[in-house]
């Protein structure tokens, strides 16, 4: 059973204001669930139509009925079960390794995917623009399938850490050097840009790498790789070497 | 103005079934439809809320309303625009150059996103097992971005097409051979596994070549990697040496 007081509070952080206001984000389905869970997220409480996560205290749980689930979940077609978990506090950025900085990723579903690639190639950080969209998003948190608990994040002014950073920053851009001829360094921060637009004017300053995936084939063509796609395969090229 | 029976005929096209019943598929938005154009294909008709496509025949256009657009789109928010395009007649596969094999890819985001990174990578020819979600579904046309137009498809017993064959087959598992160490062909067939269950039983005894991607980092990992992030990475590897 679940009160309309809980309904109201859970619908409320389909938002990033009320997020951020209750500090509270929500996950949907056992296996992101559980990855949380095991990542020790602190977890408010676990909503579910029938009795799982045995491990959970009681006082944690609460059964509810389908209607009922239906009525706070994001999804189209809800799991069987829903969780609220405190949001972490932000932990410092800190300078060294591989790092990448997302300049206003505005889809959730990219922002997801670029978050399960990071965490396969062992970025330990990502570094966004105040613009891109809020990792705490049940969009983004669905599409991370858990992978969020092993990256670190932090929202900040892009242009300041980028002017002030010793590491090489590099950027992709439709005329920069290409990727598979380049010596790449084991430390630096890899900017993406924007989905329609690319990277803003203020960081193409910035960027002292520019790099380039190049196009094969023949044929005439319009079109651009995905910017998940885009990252997937720059950080291929940095990790295949070491 | 759309009549009763178009509505109906454009809404039965939303089904595989009906799609093959008419040979007819549709396209949303002007950037697919302008390249759907370009590559020739035969347009049926085009609806739209303004005049829009001056080099296509004023009896090929009909204007119609926003109601009347939300009758027929596929989309929840509607484009300005919608066509009707002939299925082309399926073109024979040809036995060379780098050809990808899907074995029951079922999301039409993730074959969208894969029609996309081959066309990136000058695949110009997709080989799927029946089961494989339908190029001609409306999610995968808008996910493709019109790069459609450049690949050929086919659909056919795979596991018969793979024993036949006089190229390397390729295929991904988590045991295979790490991809970054491996000289690769020219040409060859690289077989993408289904979303939940990799590739099939009866297609891994014909994989001569098991290939993985490595993971890097040390934090304990249950994740994988999505089929078209994978899709990217390994293609990455063939192309990026020749």
């Amino acid at each position: 059973m679940v009160s309309k007081n809980q309904i109201k509070l859970i619908n409320s952080l389909h938002q990033k204001k009320f997020r951020q206001i209750n500090k509270l984000f929500i996950a949907e389905g056992i296996k992101v669930i559980q990855e949380l869970l095991n990542a020790q997220y602190e977890l408010d409480q676990i909503y579910s139509t029938e009795p799982l996560f045995e491990q959970v205290l009681e006082n944690k749980k609460t059964l509810i009925s389908d209607e009922e689930l239906k009525k706070i979940s994001a999804l189209t077609v809800p799991n069987n079960c829903l969780a609220v978990f405190k949001i972490p506090a932000e932990k410092k950025f800190s300078e060294k390794g591989l790092i990448v900085a997302l300049d206003s990723i505005r889809d959730p579903g990219n922002l997801g995917t670029i978050i399960r690639i990071c965490d396969w190639f062992g970025i330990e950080q990502i570094i966004c623009s105040p613009d891109t969209v809020d990792v705490y998003n049940p969009k983004v948190i669905q599409a991370t399938m858990g992978s969020i608990s092993r990256v670190n994040f932090v929202y900040t002014d892009l242009v300041s850490v980028l002017q002030k950073t010793k590491l090489p920053v590099f950027g992709t851009f439709m005329d920069g050097e290409n990727i598979y001829k380049m010596e790449v360094p084991k430390e630096g921060i890899i900017v993406m840009g924007n989905e329609a637009n690319g990277i803003s004017e203020a960081i193409e300053k910035i960027v002292k790498n520019k790099i380039s995936i190049p196009r094969f084939g023949t044929l005439q063509k319009t079109e651009s790789l995905n910017v998940a796609t885009a990252t997937a395969i720059i950080l291929s090229e940095f990790r295949r070497k070491f």
